[in-house]
């Protein structure tokens, strides 16, 4: 029963088994956005204050802010990236970037606990981020690769993964505070890629007891119909135990996927959140029969 | 892995636990289907054999043949449908009827090894059903209420499935000849219904050994957007195991759902079936950018 709080100076936000899934919102991300790229390279933030508002707006939990630009320099964007989405939102933030000097820049200016976006089980990686997580008293997202690059056996992911929970520990950093993105390989190359991520999720919460987030588009990567497929990867990582994902809230399908993930876990008192956002003044099928069971009733009586 | 074996007069289909999900049409049924019904009484099937076409060419594994209408002659009626429906399609059918004699007026017409339904708790209906299964060699499905009703308690609803069990065995009924209901609440009435589902699928096959079946469409009975919901229970029910479910494959967000759901659990080699459904000549962002690994990737490069 783990929760990850974080929190902005005034919302807390908890990532934990028996919450509500938290969506990160990904779309404050320059990588292969040259438009955005462009823009924030030149100190024009219009688009990424329009993508935060439209994100929150959309459902998003939290926001990822990256701002990797090539030949920028990316601590100063980052931290006013930062700024402006804290002044126009009170979601916290995922502060995400592979530079150690931007992630500093980020934390610095960032008011309240972010996530911080990511660690992985490199020992330089390890050495740059850990120090920070402990300084800053923040949440790290813990990649489960290292200088070995990516296994394809998951059960090497969750050694590497065990690896950054315990050299976290050694910095003094609880596990509470760590989110392994366990790594999700596309399905159309591997086969098993599905019951990887139920194998690892199951693993990486009995054993590790942590929290769970992912990139659950590349699931999805090279087959066709991917916003169909990432609803329903979601909605059944969600039923294997996973308690984040960073993903795109403007995509109806993957809300979906996640508001009848947290329905059918039980994570949706009352189904309140799928009613508000589902029900119509004169919704159709509404007063129709029910299904099976209402019907055996039925005619039982 | 319990695989229950499902036969037409050509034709085996295997619910099992590594298998693909079987999908069970159930239209054909004029329960609630006034024209149909009216039909069906007066000798005209020729919406029997359009549901039956349409059901397979849609993609499902079985079809679900019923004739319950007031004050007809329903062995009669189960046994003509039953026989029109082999002789246009080769999917393995089930039986389905409350009344006694015409399951087995279903049965005596039937080419290959049908799927009865149903059988439940109640020692009347265990008695007058189990020893049919028996002399016709058939699958039955057990459904988990019995005199008491339906129990919200899932628990009391594993003990009645048990109990279905080992009476049929007594009968010397193999456990991979039942497959169990463990009746799906409707969650906008039971909020923990889809964790009741998980559980009950986890100890059915854990504890029982067995295949398992719902009617999906029970869970979001009295909630919007129910087929939205209806696809999503699916794909998760997949995800916790379940191996059947008696749906309306004419709904495409419920294929959707079920192929998802194949996918995710590693039961659609080469994603070869999501393939041939949404793969067209050229598909919108199937060469795109990847998801998150795929980034990291290419940025560590």
């Amino acid at each position: 029963m783990t929760d990850t709080v974080i929190s902005s100076a005034t919302k807390e936000v908890k990532i934990g088994f028996d919450q509500p899934f938290v969506i990160i919102g990904e779309r404050i991300n320059p990588t292969g956005r040259k438009i955005l790229a462009e823009e924030m390279k030149n100190g024009d933030y219009s688009r990424v204050e329009s993508d935060a508002l439209a994100q929150v707006a959309a459902g998003a939990t939290m926001l990822d802010v990256n701002a990797g630009i090539p030949l920028a320099d990316e601590p100063r964007i980052l931290a006013e990236s930062i700024k402006l989405v804290q002044s126009i939102t009170d979601v916290p933030l995922s502060i995400d970037s592979s530079i150690v000097a931007a992630l500093e820049a980020g934390l610095e200016v960032y008011e309240g606990k972010p996530l911080l976006n990511s660690v992985t089980g490199e020992d330089e990686r390890l050495e740059a981020v850990l120090p920070l997580v402990k300084k800053y008293d923040c949440a790290v997202v813990a990649i489960s690769n290292d200088e070995a690059g990516i296994s394809e056996n998951p059960d090497d992911r969750f050694v590497v993964a065990k690896k950054i929970v315990e050299r976290a520990a050694d910095y003094g950093i609880h596990y509470s505070n760590i989110v392994v993105d366990p790594l999700v390989m596309p399905v159309g190359a591997v086969n098993s890629a599905g019951k990887q991520v139920v194998h690892l999720v199951n693993r990486l919460r009995e054993e590790l007891k942590v929290n769970t987030t992912c990139g659950a588009s590349n699931f999805s990567f090279g087959i066709p119909n991917r916003k169909g497929m990432d609803a329903h990867f979601l909605s059944m990582a969600i039923g294997a135990g996973m308690t984040s994902a960073i993903t795109n809230p403007l995509h109806e399908e993957v809300m979906q996927g996640v508001m009848a993930g947290n329905v059918v876990m039980g994570h949706d008192a009352n189904c309140a959140a799928w009613l508000k956002r589902y029900r119509q003044p004169a919704a159709e099928g509404e007063g129709a029969a029910g299904g099976r069971s209402g019907r055996r009733r039925r005619r039982s009586a």
